[in-house]
């Protein structure tokens, strides 16, 4: 179990507040014991919710605020109204001063993609911030950044993506040179825009601590090509949305199917145990969880409108990287590159 | 069934040439039986396939080449190597000559789009032809435009798209007045890249046949909130292969989970007339085809490695295109789009 890990969370965040973000906890703490918790937002409304799990109330400590942000507040804005007093704020705070070793907020956003990059300051060689998401294969698992964080990235970011993307996969999945694959269009060298084009010709030849597979496609995503697919956040994000509305397209189809006629309704009926573990398997909840690499702190965010089912995933992955020391390697892997650039560059 | 409508197949595209584009016409032919053919490719092994199918042999006339495109050729060499004398090239060139009011190939994208446009030339006032893509949405379908003709688009392009895909969508799907979205990684005004913010003021105002919707996000596509998707080729590209994938990997899942146990398996068999009407919806051949946009001629593309199922998929797509007049209509659209334009501008 090792030292205990302790978790900031941002109650206020999300559509539903300290009545999804506290059973989460709760669930959060049934699976990892050693867990401790910093619960930001109006003490009152956390309260009222802690009184319902004794066991928490007693590994949580709250820390009072009247301010949340709105879930449709611009950056800008909200980092002007919320900075210094939110509970998103306080959140990334705890874990800034070192009183919490990551935070999670199912907050808006943009507003935690500002207050992140300001609170936390981005990891020293790290130009912007990116947003990963655990994605599900046909083999297991694969992470995809950027996600959403930026609009568009250049051929230097994307070679950042790629060192952040790696060093989580070795801190999730436990593996030490994962493979590696730039999105485009096409598998041929000639395809695609010009930042990938680059990006391609630095990754093949750097001496990175990955194995560099090349490009990927849409479809490869799925089939767990490799371990980490790198992208712009403009891209990333359409794909990842794409790909759940994808789901959930099927998911209605196979219901309809299912009530079609009697023998189809029978049949669901002896199937129910497959069908809810193909359910489970397509559970967006269970992966459930953006994760904010390149800052100095381990910020996860949760979807706005999930429940607390979904908002535990979202502690659990936190709670494994905290676990793993992903920062500390991500500064390091990331310093080694530009140590090796810049030997380049002066030879 | 009106005027017989006669359509020109690359019969050497794709990874199996005549043996599946022979059948595949032949399939087409029971359905629409007005259809009328010209085989395109290398005589002796079009004739050997016709051999079996002779009520196809009497619909269609054969041009005889011994050139075909190859699948891997950039689009540059196909150009050179391929210009006068291909199977693709000829088959576009009965087109250009009104011999043919459509054609089909399963050859390489690139070469087609290359010859394509040096060939049939782009409708007066579009900058860039597109490929859009029918999706299959939980409404019905819509329109999904650019796939994979262009590497990026400025807002001009995308506004072009807009008309394009509506015009299309009227053809196809019989509707006045088509729902469009900008796909964007936000609803909200203030996200997104450049070019397509410069869209999105465009089609705010601009008094078009359409009904613009704004933007939609990557999970509205299947869920059918517009009739029209448009973006731009790199992004649509990524977007269609990643549901694809999705779409794999779920029928994956399914079938592991339903092999789990005796009661999953029987209850499977009772289901299996479900299974098969899901199967359909899910089957990609039953979509096959990049509809070609912009270009004074009808141009369908088939995906390379697909079978008789799908490239006849294909041909229904050109035969419907044909029959509706959807070239007159798109250029009427774009002309007077552009008048407006010249109007505004002067004003």
């Amino acid at each position: 179990m090792g030292a205990p890990v302790t978790i900031a969370l941002d109650a206020m965040g999300g559509d539903h507040g300290p009545s999804v973000v506290i059973p989460a906890a709760a669930l959060a703490l049934i699976r990892h014991p050693g867990i401790r918790f910093i619960l930001v937002g109006d003490a009152a409304r956390i309260e009222a919710e802690l009184s319902a799990h004794p066991t928490l109330a007693k590994k949580s400590e709250i820390v009072h605020t009247d301010v949340a942000v709105a879930m449709d507040a611009k950056p800008s804005q909200a980092l002007r109204r919320g900075r210094w007093k939110s509970s998103m704020w306080l959140a990334l705070e705890a874990v800034r001063d070192k009183h919490a070793s990551a935070m999670v907020s199912a907050g808006n956003t943009g507003a935690l993609v500002a207050m992140a990059k300001f609170c936390l300051k981005t990891i020293e060689g790290v130009d912007r911030p990116a947003i990963a998401a655990i994605w599900p294969t046909v083999e297991a698992e694969c992470v995809v950044l950027d996600v959403g964080a930026n609009v568009g990235a250049d051929s230097r970011q994307l070679v950042e993506f790629t060192l952040m993307g790696a060093a989580l996969a070795r801190a999730l999945f436990g593996m030490e040179k994962p493979s590696v694959g730039l999105l485009n269009i096409g598998v041929e060298e000639v395809k695609g825009v010009e930042e990938i084009k680059a990006a391609h010709a630095v990754l093949k030849e750097a001496p990175l601590p990955i194995r560099y597979h090349g490009f990927v496609e849409g479809d490869d995503v799925g089939q767990g090509v490799v371990d980490v697919v790198v992208t712009d956040g403009f891209t990333g994000n359409i794909a990842l949305k794409t790909a759940e509305g994808t789901a959930k397209q099927i998911g209605a189809y196979l219901r309809a199917a299912m009530r079609r006629s009697f023998l189809a309704r029978l049949g669901s009926v002896l199937a129910q145990g497959a069908f809810r573990a193909l359910k489970e398997k397509m559970d967006p909840r269970q992966l459930n969880g953006g994760i904010f690499l390149g800052l100095n702190g381990i910020v996860v965010k949760s979807h706005g409108g999930t429940d607390a089912t979904g908002f535990a995933c979202a502690i659990d992955v936190a709670y494994d990287m905290a676990s793993s020391g992903v920062v500390e390697r991500l500064a390091s892997d990331i310093t080694g590159f530009h140590a090796k650039l810049e030997l380049e560059g002066a030879a």
